[in-house]
């Protein structure tokens, strides 16, 4: 079967580094055989912004708006504006997503973080009452494809940055994780804007490379689910060590200190 | 001399208990004498996308934009959109910033991420050749103050979520203490809308009294920029202890473990 892949793609040049890298992963998937579909939001002057203008027809509580529970109650209806039904259908039909952005304030754009608020919608692509469970996405791999504008020295734990994988937590364990997709290791391209135009050249040819076998890769693992308690979301007594918490131990593959 | 405070809220509703936080800010810290500012970024429909709209004029380079340092230009020579130039003169106003929102995605909604992406321009709220070290807010306090849907239990070094102090890293360490804010502790609200009233009411009351000091709080510590060489970020080699990385030991008052 062939696969589907689909690209959201945040940059607002078509002559860009991140450009380059989105249209290298359409070229080399679309040569294996698989339908690439782009998400091109500057493009689509997509809404970053979770209002009621997202929902079609009456509010259940407009004087005391919650977008969580209005947006879910608009999914369950088909009430939901068409810009985040086109969203949610591309998003059911792919076996991979790739994020393409550059980084903005060590996470994605507003832009690309309003895709996340508005087409993410409770009931759709997580369950409030079983975080992580939802079984929706469990097929699906995707994974987080962006240029940085510090070099990878200020990106490690010496560097004054910290650990990427700490400042990659909130989106690949918080978003990914959270609904449930399998999350491929991220690509990253170290501060291209600092790097000669020989050494861009390079990046963008090793990420052709990786793409070759990107489908088969293995995803990074997290702490299983069932080691965690079903009611309290807490490390069973079993998994925890005596020295380290665990739960975030997985970003420099070794446990965090505890907290005392 | 009376303090200027600005506080910055991302919730669409007037009587979301995000509302009932910032109203009371303004009513305590405005009693003690303080001017306050609030800008209500879904009431203004403040512009979450960074595009070449925020350029006045024509711009350097239309072919390849380059946001980061388009906005740059525009700013040094006064060609800024007008939404951005007043935020940015708020700010510059302001002794003590509070940013007021729900937390999404692990992170601030869009339109606050829009925010930061758009307001806090190369060269007026940070320096790329000098990260960490432009003087321009360095007697600014800043603070995050949020609630959230997980409790407080989820997110902690047992917990499925990982520490808090992880997933705000970005926020805190990455942009606030990127821009030389002195950061005051967060003011987490745990899931309100899991909570009842009564205890709803002991939260607010809470943050009431806090209120009340909040100016003369001492700020976050983060590891003293001397101790990183001037040239790559990274720490001396005087300050790495033998077992742990220290950058993002901060998290925990405690190192984090090294990649090896």
């Amino acid at each position: 079967m062939a696969k589907k892949v689909l690209i959201v793609y945040a940059h607002q040049s078509s002559r860009s580094f991140n450009a380059a890298a989105k249209n290298i992963a359409v070229e080399v998937l679309t040569a294996q055989g698989c339908t690439v579909e782009v998400s091109d939001l500057y493009a689509m002057g997509f809404k970053a912004t979770a209002t009621a203008e997202d929902i079609k027809g009456d509010l259940k509580d407009a004087e005391n708006f919650c977008y969580l529970d209005e947006s879910k109650l608009a999914w369950e209806q088909g009430r939901l504006s068409d810009d985040i039904t086109k969203e949610q259908s591309k998003l059911t039909e792919a076996d991979l997503v790739i994020f393409q952005f550059p980084m903005y304030w060590f996470s994605v754009p507003g832009i690309l973080k309003g895709w996340f608020d508005r087409v993410l919608t409770n009931g759709f692509a997580f369950s409030q009452e079983k975080p992580y469970i939802l079984q929706t996405f469990k097929d699906k791999k995707a994974m987080l494809s962006f240029t940085t504008g510090s070099p990878e020295s200020m990106f490690c734990t010496i560097g004054i940055n910290g650990d990427i994988n700490v400042t990659l937590w909130p989106l690949q364990n918080g978003i990914l994780h959270y609904c449930g997709f399998q999350v491929l290791p991220p690509e990253v391209f170290w501060a291209p804007a600092l790097t000669a135009a020989a050494d861009r050249k390079k990046m963008l040819a090793r990420w052709r490379t990786r793409l070759q076998d990107l489908l088969e890769e293995e995803p990074l693992s997290f702490t299983p689910l069932d080691r965690f308690d079903k009611e309290t979301f807490q490390l069973k007594d079993e998994h925890i060590s005596e020295e380290f918490g665990l739960s975030v131990g997985i970003h420099l593959s070794n446990p965090l200190p505890s907290q005392s």
